[in-house]
């Protein structure tokens, strides 16, 4: 993977949303996108994110997954200085459990939209910047898509035996 | 645009939601992408709602927008069937504001994103189609995302032209 | 009881949500009412989700309890396959405290009813499946009524027990 | 219907409700099931309020549905008085949009389950009062259960029909 | 204080409630009135519940604190069969931080008054008691009144001693 | 009434408030209770509201009721300058319904409790007030507190008489 | 007025907003303080709102206040790129009250303050502009201190008035 | 610094909120700006509580930084009675995650503003406090603005250092 042009850039506002946003990464790895990671906070160092918007797709990349807490301003300002697709990770602080995160980044106004995913759900904002990728018309893109409805089978394969095991222990306990 | 070939599918769960959907069409609609508009309901027509979700990738659509209110099950349950990107969008109801409908399609387990855009946010619904749309490699996606560039100049030049509203007729109150 | 031909059926979209629903179940069986126990996501396996309500009444199940977290759309997607009365336990998450499950759960579209207990309240869904039963007009409902009867008098005699011993020991620190 | 001995009983605190509970009864009748209508509040005639509970069962009835709103305690009440199931409507007062009414019913204890639906479900409460009828064994529960089997299509109807609508009207617009 | 004639019941829905409402029981045993403690679950003994709030005027009580959490019905119900003042002390439970307690105890429809204090204040209801047992005319209401003011003054001192106390620390740390 | 002293003071911190505060002037003069009505402004005029909460009891007062909205400080301020039990009305605001109105009342400190009311409700505070009287001892609080049980016997006879009402008017619509 | 240079910048991303940010231009006419207004949308002309806060301190702004609604990115942006105080208005948005936009706008992460005032409080957002200029050393911050100390009185006397009106109303009513 | 007449008063409801608080004292006293602190209750010293606002002008204070919890009157409060800029820390309780205080502190009425940080978000309160205190016009005013703009480079430094860190040990980890 690591030899690849990083088509999904993920980013964050500080490293200590890492643990959150790793998830974001860990997903993209298993489907074999090439990621580039870095911190870049809307409120520390504006300039450097507003010209990571701007260059973002320019230089290769054609989603962003951002992540941010409290009043989190980086996915909506990212998404007002490039025409890619940014997905919103509301990343939880240590109070108000998220909804902070999440009403700053998915209420954005008519005309700059994000594409917001569940409080703490970067998994699932890599999995998203994957089906944007597999919305393409190319063959990496078909490629991609079919991983990802062998992923999404796998999903069920490991519920259902989820399913049999719980099934299974409560025969045993049962007498059966 | 009617003569070609959807590759966004506009769904809801009920025509009462087509008020709000209806800007996700318009979006589409001015950036030249041809859509298809349908009810589609989760509770009431669940088989056709689940076959919806699993031929819309072989029937040539690469985006969904679906939106529900209240217990909005539609985004969710589509995502669950197809490996396109699903964008959610919270419809508001009589009661609680859509905030019941924004956490029920936000809110996804691991495995299952929906892009969700604010309540009641269609048109950005549709301006996120397009983006994913553009993200694509061939030559109408980067028409796509260079359409996507201009549209965003000209809210820039509205917004201008706002603010250049504003302060001639305060300067006119005032006596400039 | 396993002998007998389940009339409820307890389903949960993850083996990670029995903690919490195996109140259900240890409720039904102290009334004495078969159920099975099962794993059916709607998210990851939705084919056998929709199968499981659609066959539910024909497999002589009477009741489905049905648990599910965040964007909880089991319960709801099963009372629409089904004419049986779903009962929905709203399972709390890692983030808002359930309250995204249990507004996903009860905020159900006209039409489609799903019997929502409190959040992590599967014993109380059990209850609730026995009542439902018991309302029947046969000699187990009857029986099933009557056993819901004298619950409900322990319930009394339980809390007048702690009534007494809060007393006592009152009494003990003060002097009588 | 009328000669029939009523079999749902359905209350509110105030005459005030009964907009929004008629929703109860409407389902119901269109159902075939007999029903009685009364207020009985748990605030302001607490004693008969009681009294309803405890009867109920003896007097024939075998689902209650109870409405209320604020601080709504009319279900919770008379589902610890009773052995019937007890369906709650959270009823929407001037203030807090029916959030306190939800929270009111739906939060009870363990030991008293209160089968809550929607804010302002009231017909959701009536369909879910025959789908627990329908749960029974005898010839008329077989009946009302085929009768929700049927219900439940025509809603599936209707939501194809305003599909159908909804192309129809966008084909013209666009000139097909 | 214990051979008095209790002037204020404090009853909970559980001994769980205990350890909170001791608070109320506290304050009271400080200012010298005369309580008494008991279990009166609205939900579990109903009767007795109604019972213990239509006897209370009679038995001596002048006022009652009661403490619930969840669905808390039992302030609002014990307002409603006595003419007595009724306090409310919002129990928070495992979930919804005692949101749900608090709207369940504090929305009661005109007619039937509980005067809510904050989210597990029982310490705050025995001090409410005593302020409504000091509103009476006679010379130990007038007594009582006396001691509220010793007592508010006192808090004052200790607000005091803890400024002092914050700003010596302060002035170690910096040199001074 | 009017040439009685006053013994309950009903304020506000806007005469915008009146409109919801009449409840409880209205009330209280059902019930006889003489009482005084001004504007008192914990932001506006803190001087005299604090000499306002001071001198109260000297001046005859015995119950404070207070309506504030939005950061309603008024009723907390009041009852940390006076012995006498105060009642906190949340006045609803333009925005947020009346929550932030509500939480500012009710979730007071320890040491310094307001007997808080539903939003607005006033004329439960009236009601309040009027039980807090009658829970003295003298001649006058008795007949207070008769008057109350009176009070709430007329409440369960208009419930009684809605309730006739409501089953004469569906057996007319069914025919009998 | 309108020949002073402006020392408070109030800036908004809509001209919609302007209904809601006039009243913090006329409570800084009132006060006689200088002010320029403009449309400064955060999304629609990332640019030049970067510049704006960039350049205010050099330009002689000395106060910035702005406003934005729903996912209010402006007032923190601004914030990130000046030194000095932003004063941020949360406007109420048709949907969730404002509560996203006060989110949004006080959640600052360490480092970026944002002063925030009320929901709508575009009238405080003026008056703090005014005393924090009030709050510097030279003639000028003396002069404007003492006009809000004037401010203030008035309120008081205002709020007196309606105190008067108020009484007088009710005297005559009951007969004085 | 701590010979330095305080022109920033830090008070708190009670020195439990100091392990907040201490967060703005710390950023005031890296800036070099002199600060006081103590202990003052709106609740429970009310006297002295509005004696410090009336005073704080006076005595040299130029801005006040106040903080509380729950039903937090103490910044609302002090701006009552202080024509200088006031900033509220809203102080998080044991519930409700600080959702009552910042409602308390933030949502004043009209003519008395609250510059309100986010909860808990002391050390923000201190750097407002600093760019109120840059905003004047004297040589110590731009001095402190200036070392405004250089602590806000040195947030970009460190944030920019954890981005080269994050993506170095992720070069590391796959092998670069």
């Amino acid at each position: 993977m690591s030899d690849q042009q990083p088509v999904v850039g993920i980013v964050m506002g500080s490293d200590s949303d890492w643990p959150v946003m790793e998830g974001a990464a860990d997903a993209l790895a298993e489907l074999g996108v090439a990621v580039e990671v870095d911190v870049v906070s809307a409120h520390r160092m504006p300039t450097e994110m507003i010209e990571y918007g701007r260059t973002a797709s320019d230089l290769g990349l054609r989603v962003i997954v951002a992540g941010a807490g409290g009043a989190a301003h980086l996915p909506g300002m990212l998404a007002s200085v490039t025409p890619l697709p940014v997905i919103g990770v509301p990343v939880p602080l240590r109070h108000l459990d998220g909804m902070d995160s999440l009403l700053s980044i998915v209420q954005m106004p008519a005309g700059v939209p994000v594409a917001t995913v569940s409080v703490g759900g970067a998994r699932n904002a890599g999995l998203l910047a994957a089906r944007i990728l597999g919305a393409g018309t190319d063959a990496e893109a078909l490629a991609l898509r079919e991983r990802m409805v062998a992923f999404q089978a796998e999903l069920g394969d490991v519920a259902r035996a989820k399913g049999e095991k719980l099934r299974a222990s409560r025969a045993r306990r049962t007498g059966f």
